[in-house]
């Protein structure tokens, strides 16, 4: 997704920007997620600093530019400066899906998302995985949409019951899941039919992009290749429905 | 869905709107197909007679409406009392359908959606009629999204290998289609887990409103009830994605 459509719908997206220094100060000093940190090319002061301070302990991800960029994306005017775009949901730590299968006394089972950008789809899959037993949905911080308010409306309801954690970098998070014992599945052309592979006990499975499907580098970290049969004419279903189809081939095999 | 919301929605999803008497008789005249045509509350005479005609010949929706709410639709501001909503793509007749399912040599398999609001969802739901093999898809003329500008996109070019059909009365057409030989099973809580149910064979799989699921009527018609398994904490999954699920499962019966 260019910079440019990033910041476009971050702006029709996400209702929750926080504009000024002092505001955006206090949104981090009251535990608020900020998704994306804009701060104006060029400023170097004390109240800026903190602001940097504190982007930098909670990792958020930082966007240096222009004063016109900042005019364009600000509401009141008066953003001097800074404007914060907060989540309008709290994500859930890694940890939260674990306790899930273990109180339900099941195998995990995370849906791994790599950089997705449509927020129909990202609510729908949320709600997907609620449905179909997964125990959280795993997002990137960059390069994907957030939990923004189209998100949380399309999920109908199912993020009050689903974590969504939001992670640095999906390959290093996928390694760490591997040594927790999961195995991980991605979708892609020319994988083993989903019918024909085992996709029982602790599992990850993996949703790339709209357009470019699972990254090289992601796809590399999997354990298998899986591939929806297709009949038709056309390349690819749309990202959610590929995403049902799948879990819900693994919830199939769960149940024999 | 509320007129006046079908209203809005008409205005902003469909581009393919065309104002004034003799533009609208023309637009039948060439062979056009009218999604719905608006005409002013109380306007007689002989022109508005012609496009009553030529309407009543096609049997499009025809809405008699304020010339306020005309205005409001209008983008030229010179409706002259007639707006006609155009179909951003042509339907295809049924017997497509059967030609497609002849011509690969297989049991027809339709899918048909009642009462389906949603462009992304109908868009979404025709792209996975492409590539699961089915051989057409059948909405109704009313109280459901047509093929709008934003369905043709979300379709991906589904809409160049799939027949889409419209059809009067969907209860009806389920009748008649069982008269050649198809069975039809409706997704409703409460139905048989779709894994056990026999999805094989001549079949149609119906797929319910957003909200309010599949209508008692079209449900009495259905010859199985089938549900997908539901683990989770929320009422229902995406449409599309419901579709998605349950179109897999007849994919998976019939490889077998």
């Amino acid at each position: 997704m260019s910079e440019e459509l990033e910041l476009k719908n971050e702006k029709t997206e996400n209702e929750n920007h926080i504009e000024g220094r002092n505001a955006v100060l206090e949104a981090y000093r009251s535990g608020k997620t900020v998704d994306k940190l804009y701060i104006q090319d060029g400023l170097r002061d004390s109240v800026i600093a903190s602001i940097l301070r504190e982007a930098k302990k909670k990792d958020t991800i930082i966007s240096f530019i222009s004063k016109q960029k900042l005019d364009q994306m600000s509401d009141t005017g008066k953003h001097q400066g800074v404007i914060a775009m907060c989540s309008s949901y709290e994500y859930s730590e890694m940890e939260d899906i674990f306790a899930l299968a273990e109180n339900k006394g099941e195998d995990p089972f995370v849906i791994i998302l790599d950089e997705l950008e449509d927020p129909h789809n990202l609510g729908a899959i949320i709600r997907t995985a609620n449905l179909c037993g997964a125990h959280g949905v795993i997002i990137p911080k960059r390069r994907a949409v957030g939990l923004t308010s189209t998100v949380v409306k399309a999920s109908a309801g199912a993020l009050n019951y689903t974590p969504v954690v939001k992670v640095t970098n999906i390959s290093k998070t996928i390694e760490e899941l591997k040594e927790r014992g999961l195995w991980f599945a991605c979708a892609d052309m020319g994988g083993e039919v989903m019918y024909k592979a085992n996709l029982t006990g602790p599992i990850g499975l993996v949703i790339g992009n709209e357009g470019s499907g699972v990254s090289r580098l992601v796809k590399e970290k999997c354990d298998y290749i899986v591939s929806i049969p297709m009949k038709g004419d056309i390349d690819s279903l749309n990202a959610s429905v590929a995403c049902g189809v799948l879990a819900y081939e693994i919830v199939r095999q769960r149940m024999k």
